[in-house]
């Protein structure tokens, strides 16, 4: 099965994203760069809301970085329609998650785009990996983990 | 009465806007560029779906450029809240529009930021200004049109 | 004197920024949101470097935030040429400063785009108004401090 | 050898960026997809430069699309500084081209980041994939074309 096969049922959650004006460059069609940015917010989102990440405060003690981002593009998105994003963490290591997300134009089933990215999580202060992922993170991202058999193809 | 006390009922189309993790700065909230790139695409937005703009067909005569801008911020928006946008159309003239955009928290009532630009309608080829507004434009926008009275606040 | 008469002369601090593939939006020309993006770069690299602002160091104790943003556009620019940006402070308050920025081609004489903001210096930590700027920031701000007469076109 | 030992050696021609202000995420460094935006505008100002690529002029017969991108993360890069980029075609086939970006702090020799993409050149309208890539462009690539040994690590 190729990674164009991807349909919503390989991912477990999902957001609506509103595309911009500024999105679509010259060729008419939104810029590959923007993929990462959709991709950026909704793993962000997801650890926000359902694994107790708070970036922003000094007191929380870890933060992902990302070490590597992929993306394959199939067809063209185009603003002003609606994008939706579908998430599936694809593994989980000692510090490190990696993150998969499947584009879908709104009511089609074909996939867009598919690509993902590596997270580190490291020590707020320092920035080295953690020895271990934090509890409500393990427990927050296992309801998304949707490790891929053999027969499928990897991003 | 101030722009700081504009409500919903002072706009007609509204869009809601999922943020992204990257209009976040370093400040932890929304930077001010973003709002630009949000006016620009709830505008545009309403011109593609009720003012037949067609941006990138060259066949379609008319474009417009924005030839000024501005924008009042009163409170932060913050990634990963979604942000209501209220659109009103202020002035029409020959061959300008004057739009008005509200930056409304979801669910809350008070203004977050007002902001918006001027449009001069140029022809596609030469990109001279357009004699008159085609009858599409002038109705669609007609739709959206409160223009402020005297007592009130201009942005 | 109108804003489209304003030359190098009129300011004090300069940097030349290269445009990005993405500045291009479907018209072929820098989209007017990344002016914003540009005056924000300019403002904050010559703080950083010369008034001593710290944005990420948590013992700092002022940020500035921008409250109004406003910008006028007289001629295209467009990706790939590069933009050189000219920077002077209009007026400093008390913890307001109002910062405006020229833009303009590499090589050309006359003025693209003039646009600026207004920062108010807050407190990190509750962001209330400072009672007055910082020494090395008013010191840092005086020496790009070019007010305009009477006679001179305000932003 | 791996990614990360990379150098302006392994690369052909230069280009260097100013960073913005809004490139710095919350965690006060460049966001993983600013390097996307950087990839594209150092590719597509060669490709303008050196290769007579006319992106918005329709009757320049072929454009590239991206269909593929990756990038590597090492180290940190931060608002205000610059970044050296350097740029190979590390293959050229009959249709598709991939591209090879190093990101270099101005002044250190370590390798900060290591991204890409493919570009599959299409016919303009219908998009169908060139028969073959256009001479002038095969003369441009061909002198940043540094073919990959076996030794080395691909991206």
């Amino acid at each position: 099965m190729s990674l164009k096969q991807r349909t919503r049922s390989h991912y477990r959650y999902f957001e609506l994203h509103r595309l911009r004006w500024s999105d679509n460059d010259q060729y008419g069609h939104v810029n590959n760069s923007i993929y990462a940015f959709l991709i950026d917010s909704i793993v962000n989102s997801y650890l926000i809301s359902s694994c107790s990440l708070r970036p922003t405060d000094s007191s929380s003690p870890h933060i992902g970085l990302v070490v590597a981002s992929k993306c394959q593009y199939f067809a063209s998105l185009e603003f002003p329609e609606e994008v939706e994003l579908g998430l599936a963490v694809r593994k989980m290591g000692r510090s490190s998650v990696e993150y998969e997300v499947g584009f879908f134009r709104k009511g089609r089933d074909e996939v867009s785009a598919v690509g993902g990215f590596t997270h580190v999580f490291v020590e707020r202060e320092g920035r080295r990996p953690v020895k271990e992922l934090r509890e409500e993170l393990k427990e927050g991202l296992g309801k998304v983990l949707v490790p891929l058999g053999e027969e499928k193809a990897r991003l």
